[in-house]
């Protein structure tokens, strides 16, 4: 899926919601616990109840994996049931030495078939690059997260050009790649950095986290954050797959994705 | 496992040798591909022909997680397999927002029951500290690797004092938990960096790759790297499990981890 692809979604759904699947069995309402796989029925409905709404999904591999290789299967069969047209992401924050990363790359991009993965920078860049190989798959970078432990080192002032640490992340990484294959993460609490990155990277997507019950303002992220292909996928979890906890939750979800996406429908009138 | 148990360990087995399971099925002898699960049946050989010499032994999650759900079971019944006085590490290089961390934590120390798990530090603190809640356990930071990509990120100086990244890294987290549930990952071919880990933190166990293959000296690195405990896990990966590639595979990957245990003992001569 490229730039273009994702842009006339937008336009099309007037969305620029992603759906984040962090699907925690403890949670999930008390009939589907009969079924067979109650991880993967919960996301079904979910993705049922969602996607007119929703332009991505975006499960978060630590909910899965904390399920072994059967929570493997049930985020497997997750992928496979999401509707072609959605783009999905493996957040997984991924990234080892070259070889390595090579097979974590034939591991989400040919095997589990997503269209993105997000990854750590730490490692550099031979620990990227093998993600930016795959015509049509997308590497997105964590830059500027929105958790407190951003302050420990993201923000750290480099001696090079008294920059940030995130700010040198974005400035050499954004070589790496084109913004037909990378994207970063930038918390929706941080506008100030925000404002930063789309300066250093107008043409990149971006992809918000924390907009809702992390307190982050659609409207500040989208003042700051859009561009003229959007430019924005915007996530939202909890705040939609735990809406309802009772037979209706996936109701109660298309509610709460609902009224994202009118929201976001206001903010993309000039686009549209 | 605590510190003292790990030493004991070294003393006992004269030897401070991690081996790395990384297991690609492309190449493992043919011979053992008409078996039902060809990794688990590859590593359960090469872990009894290792043990000797071993005291750890290092999944990375990549080479698993390339083969889905059936990775993450040739997985489990490896940790399964191996003997339990040694120290068994997932290299997953894992992290995320504090609640995110936590799942990952029960993924790997409750349900697959390793000792310990690597760690990318880009998030900060609170990404890193749910790893260090549980008693004998360990949570190993990612501080100067050996890959190319080092030079990216990690050895940016900041205005913190003139220091690299990878040294506040070290000074910020050292304080996070203890020599008792924390190590760090310094590349064998860092010998510069491996002199200034070991003045910041003394006392820790340091997790060392790149010996071998990679081109880093077991003689440096025990020149600079080691401590009144050892403080030391030299990992081999490669060198060892694929010396051979015929059905005596397990007897080349034993010849090949005695030599090494063999000029670890010299090492090892002055604190014995």
């Amino acid at each position: 899926m490229n730039r273009q692809d994702i842009f006339k979604h937008i336009k099309s759904k007037k969305s620029f919601l992603c759906v984040g699947l962090d699907t925690d069995p403890l949670r999930i309402p008390q009939h589907l616990n009969k079924l067979e796989d109650p991880v993967f029925e919960f996301n079904k409905r979910i993705i049922d109840a969602t996607h007119s709404y929703a332009i991505a999904y975006k499960p978060n591999l630590a909910f899965y994996e904390a399920q072994g290789a059967k929570g493997w299967e049930s985020l497997q069969k997750t992928i496979d049931y999401i509707p072609k047209e959605c783009f999905t992401i493996a957040d997984a924050k991924r990234a080892d030495i070259g070889n390595t990363s090579n097979l974590y790359a034939r591991a989400f991009f040919e095997n589990m078939d997503v269209d993105a993965i997000t990854i750590s920078p730490y490692m550099g860049k031979d620990s990227v690059e093998p993600f930016l190989k795959y015509k049509g798959k997308w590497a997105i970078l964590l830059a500027a997260t929105s958790n407190p432990g951003h302050f420990d080192f993201q923000d750290l002032m480099t001696e090079k050009d008294s920059e940030k640490l995130y700010e040198v992340v974005l400035k050499k990484s954004r070589d790496w790649g084109t913004s037909n294959n990378m994207m970063y993460v930038v918390g929706a609490t941080r506008v100030e950095s925000l404002i930063t990155v789309r300066t250093m990277v107008p043409h990149h997507f971006l992809l918000i986290p924390g907009v809702g019950a992390q307190g982050g303002s659609l409207e500040q992220v989208c003042k700051y954050g859009m561009n003229k292909e959007c430019g924005l996928l915007v996530n939202s979890s909890r705040g939609i797959i735990y809406a309802g906890d009772g037979e209706d939750f996936d109701k109660k979800a298309a509610e709460e994705a609902r009224k994202i996406q009118l929201e976001m429908e206001t903010h993309l009138q000039k686009l549209l």
